[in-house]
């Protein structure tokens, strides 16, 4: 049961696509406070949810703040990453329920932090949409909240390949060394994605010609050899006269303003650029046909960035600093003078001043950024995704973005923001992934082997292995980071093995995704989800079941032989060395302790239950999807609905692609 | 076996103070590189030591630099920590054996990271020494180490108890209130401690008249309530007319100088300031006395900070940066000139430029401070140390450092250095004690509940969980972040069990402290110490084994209500609920789920182990060493040899000290 409450005159986000009607009755578990509301948690409860965040599958412990944020620093006290997803779930012995706060602004979800048994919910904005979904499990609560925000997003059946990227590859010629080194080391690869310095001094819808004069060659090239090139997008217009984005957006007022109702000018790659205002209807379809520049070229694929918005400065405050900045020339700058000068800079970028001073033209109404800053993300990828609607009907388009609001999700997919290099940042790819699906992100993942910071080879290995679970399977790195390419360490046979192993599962991990999709369900859940009633697997933030077949417990501890798994269920489990199987054992409920090489995955088969697996493969589309390996946990048979269509059609449902495996 | 090989003409930095003679054959493992030498490591290998440094337990798969930093917002791929500890212990089925380089220069340990099989030492200075010892395990090379650099330090029994900090206790009522909150919540307390602004404007050896009017009363007051005042030492002298320590310090050449053989300016806390030249060895006599001014008013310890030493900035610097700020204010500042502008600011401090700007009188000779930057600290504990010997001869006095250098472990103990409020921290803080323990640091712990970032109940709860096992227990938090005294949060019962729990262990804690000191021995083991065969044990890195009879296994994760234990072999689990017994239990070898709650404490006896506990007690004076209750887990009887002296006499021995007690 969804019931909605409307407090003030919210501004409708299309967050939800079928609202019920407002309840006028008292928000039920929540106390009213004066800013928000208060619930008090029982020990038992686990609070999921918040999407795009940090700490764990269980939020209790933590101050949140809904706000999109350029934050690729982030630690365990962050509060805010690049998306804002307002939606969780109290799982505990007296009820469960879900709760998503429709509202673009900031909100504070304290979730045990200022009390150890207390949530509060703190709104800057008056005005919102509260929807209070009663279930009788964690599972149904999402299924409902998922029926009435619309449908995940399709991408198109390649984008489940393996993707490789590089905060650059400068050149064509760097691209086509990737796909070299990738196809003669025989390691699966169907993506690589281009960064920002493809484009023409980082200017959108262009393409920089001195290195990469033959781009329309290059993207066939690579599309014979059945790998996609896939751009990026940025958030920000350069000012630059003679630039036709430029020019057609100042002239016909599509960028966002500031206090005095000129363009507003934001330092991002560029340098000084403005903002095409995403909440403009008009300048939000102008935008999305922009697309069509690339798409001519051959390109079938998508990512936005830096659309939190990102802010390196704003024109204004720049100068007003400088000014600042003047007066510590002759001081003696001692603890509280030198903190303070150095804080005037360090905060020079995504800063909250900045936020307040542009504005928006929403539906003839202006409205200052802050107010519905979480909106901007999805906004650009929305308006890219209704111009693909027009331009290519009748295919899907690979898109997916860094910043976004829960109703992005129809539109795109998301990746998990720029991470780093660390341990604690591959476990963190783990729990981010079904706090996502409960928003309805599914197409989505972390950048493989960490974006900043130096990467090493077994730290590559072991996020391999559990990014070849991801639907999104990137590996991205930044500038001047060490290489990290599947083939840049000594063992790549290793690599080899476990990116061939996702080819192998990609006939499972396509159909779970599709199936979840389609039926507006987790791909991926918290073992609370499926063991609600069992007190350990309530508590394990470090396994998953993927899908309705297996569970996997990645090793994310550096230099560790195995790890400790827990099986709240008997269960069989499947070693994989080399693509191959190498060992099949049950186990009993319990905890068991698991050797696990760096050349190995491990997955763990529920009773009854079918892992249908194709032969090697080096591209998605050469996957033999009619003659699969069915791996079962069930002497006494089991049935798989396999869900396959042609990766290509935008019109899908379950009818007609499902095809049912027995064993 | 000790063998020595000397290279070049090293500085003696008196870290090893019985030199075997030097050796002339080959560097036994290693093969000779260009800057060092490069080892082959086996699969098996584990890599221990490097004492403060980030990672785990076992070093391998990362790249450390030796190097005394001033590094608060430290994480996984930090490189270098406060102190610069040479040692480690390369243990594996082939071989074990101990590598100590002695070289105040940055010394880089590749472990594994360049490449996963080899590890490479890379020098900066050309003179170094280098000692490799052969044993039969890990625990001899430790003891055969440590053997010939001579005795730990030694503190005071009373520094045992728990302590209590915060930048700052800004007034002597501030000091009283929390002296008055932990009496009145009976939370045991020995030591509140004073940072920084308890000086006049920031100058060592002052206090603040305004603040502290009645300081030494203050002092006294305390210690009637049987409480400690901890005074910090900065490395910084400020540059002022008329300050005492500064015109001595001018006047005698007592302090650091620039390439101009002007006294060195850097920014630290009060602004401007000079270095002492800790290096020099009238300055540093002098530097030591000076600590009388604090000793005369009653104070018998002190923490020395800054003593990498931090540099926010040099004056000199600091003048170039801001000429070179102008440029950035007229460009249109792009990806490439906006970091350049942040990153000008963002390095002022802790420049290794400003490091290579001054220089020391070594015995006459001109040194540049970075050739010998990882003595600082080690010399400036030691110059107090030194001036101890004479001031107090009759008197332990506690003394900790946060920068530090093998050899200083004779001087003082180090805190863990500033940390942050992050349960990652809390697990660091379990892994760096045996690092350092082999290093001959006993006397060390980290800031429980982090210093940066803000804490939470449960954090600060589980850091005490695992602070009771420190040597130097001490809470401790940043300016800006909130409270943590245990009495800050809702749930102060819990932190009074725990806290009280160390009070009951003191005797046990005291007793292996001293008797690893006396034996340089540890205090602190790896399971791979203990049990080095089992391959599971030697992969543990969330477990110690404290002295001789227990083994502990704390819970270091969110919201887990307990935690998986690998026990190498039967043990006898105790469980402590509010200071007593709740729980006694044998388990079997092997991996078992152990709830525990926030309230809660588990410890494993080892079998034919005692572990002495006291009856409780609010201060450490007040511990009754002669009731203790035995338990035990030894059906057959054993015998434990307690440890115990007055606390204070500097002159101990084993003889005359060991008591011993038998069930």
């Amino acid at each position: 049961m969804i019931r909605r409450f409307v407090t003030g005159t919210p501004l409708d986000t299309e967050a939800v696509l079928h609202k019920p009607e407002p309840t006028d009755s008292a928000v039920p578990y929540f106390e009213k406070t004066e800013r928000g509301f208060t619930y008090r948690l029982d020990k038992d409860d686990v609070v999921y949810g918040l999407g795009e965040n940090v700490r764990g599958i269980n939020k209790r412990g933590w101050v949140y703040e809904s706000c999109c944020v350029d934050e690729p620093n982030h630690q365990e006290d962050t509060k805010s990453l690049y998306g804002a997803h307002n939606f969780l779930i109290v799982s505990g012995r007296e009820r469960c329920f879900g709760l998503f706060l429709d509202t673009p602004g900031k909100v504070k979800f304290d979730i045990g932090y200022t009390h150890y048994d207390r949530m509060e919910i703190i709104m800057e904005d008056d005005s919102f949409e509260l929807y209070v979904i009663d279930a009788d499990s964690p599972d149904e609560v999402v299924h409902e909240f998922r029926s009435v925000t619309g449908r995940s997003y399709i991408p198109p059946k390649w984008a489940f390949g393996f993707g490789q990227c590089r905060w650059s590859y400068y050149t064509a010629d760097e691209v086509r060394e990737v796909a070299r080194q990738y196809r003669e080391n025989h390691i699966p690869l169907d993506m690589v994605y281009l960064d920002i310095d493809y484009m023409e001094r980082y200017k959108d819808f262009t393409v920089d010609r001195k290195a990469f004069p033959d781009f329309e060659e290059l993207v066939a090239e690579m599309k014979e050899q059945g790998i996609r090139l896939i751009p990026i997008i940025d958030a920000g217009v350069k000012v630059e006269e003679g630039y036709d984005v430029y020019e057609e957006g100042v002239e016909n007022q599509y960028f966002c303003k500031d206090g005095d109702g000129e363009d507003f000018v934001v330092g991002v790659w560029p340098g000084k650029c403005h903002f095409p205002d995403m909440l403009n209807d008009e300048a939000r379809r102008w935008f999305g046909h922009k697309y069509k520049f690339l798409l001519d070229k051959g390109i079938e694929g998508f990512w936005n960035d830096m659309n939190e918005p990102a802010v390196f400065y704003s024109e204004k405050r720049l100068k007003r600093i400088f000014e600042q900045l003047e007066k510590y020339k002759t001081m003696n700058l001692d603890v509280n003078t030198f903190f303070e000068f150095r804080n005037l800079v360090s905060t020079v970028s995504g800063n909250p001043e900045d936020y307040r001073s542009f504005f928006h033209n929403y539906k003839g109404q202006k409205i200052r950024h802050d107010k519905v800053h979480n909106l901007f993300g999805y906004y650009m990828t929305r308006s890219a995704s209704e111009a693909f609607d027009e331009l290519v009907p009748d295919k899907r388009i690979l898109m997916f973005s860094r910043a976004s609001y829960i109703g992005m999700h129809r539109y795109g997919g998301i990746w998990m923001g720029d991470n780093k290099s660390w341990w604690s940042h591959l476990l963190m790819n783990l729990k981010m992934l079904p706090s996502l699906n409960m928003c309805g992100f599914l197409y989505t993942g972390a950048d493989i082997g960490g974006f900043g910071a130096d990467a090493t080879q077994d730290l590559l290995l072991r996020w391999l292995a559990l990014g070849i679970f991801m639907p999104l399977m990137r590996d991205h790195s930044a500038a001047g980071t060490r290489r990290q390419e599947a083939y840049a360490f000594d063992d790549t046979q290793s690599a080899r093995d476990i990116i061939g192993l996702r080819y192998r599962l990609i006939p499972y991990i396509y159909s779970e995704y599709m199936k979840a999709a389609l039926k507006d369900e987790m791909y991926a859940r918290p073992l609370g989800f499926v063991w609600g009633d069992d007190p350990i697997a309530v508590h394990v933030e470090d396994q998953l079941m993927i899908g309705e077949s297996i569970m996997i417990a990645p090793v994310y501890e550096q230099n560790a032989a195995g790890r400790v798994v827990y099986l709240p269920e008997e269960m069989k489990l499947l070693r994989f060395a080399g693509t191959e199987i190498t060992e099949e054992r049950v186990l009993e409920k319990g905890h068991h302790y698991i050797s696990v090489g760096l050349n190995e995955v491990v997955i763990f088969l529920r009773r009854g239950h079918i892992l249908p697996l194709s032969s090697r493969a080096e591209r998605v589309d050469q996957i033999d999807w009619e003659n699969l390996e069915l791996h079962h946990f069930a002497d006494d048979g089991a049935v798989y609905e396999l869900y396959d269509d042609d990766g290509v059609d935008r019109e899908v449902t379950l009818e007609g692609h499902i095809r049912t495996l027995a064993v």
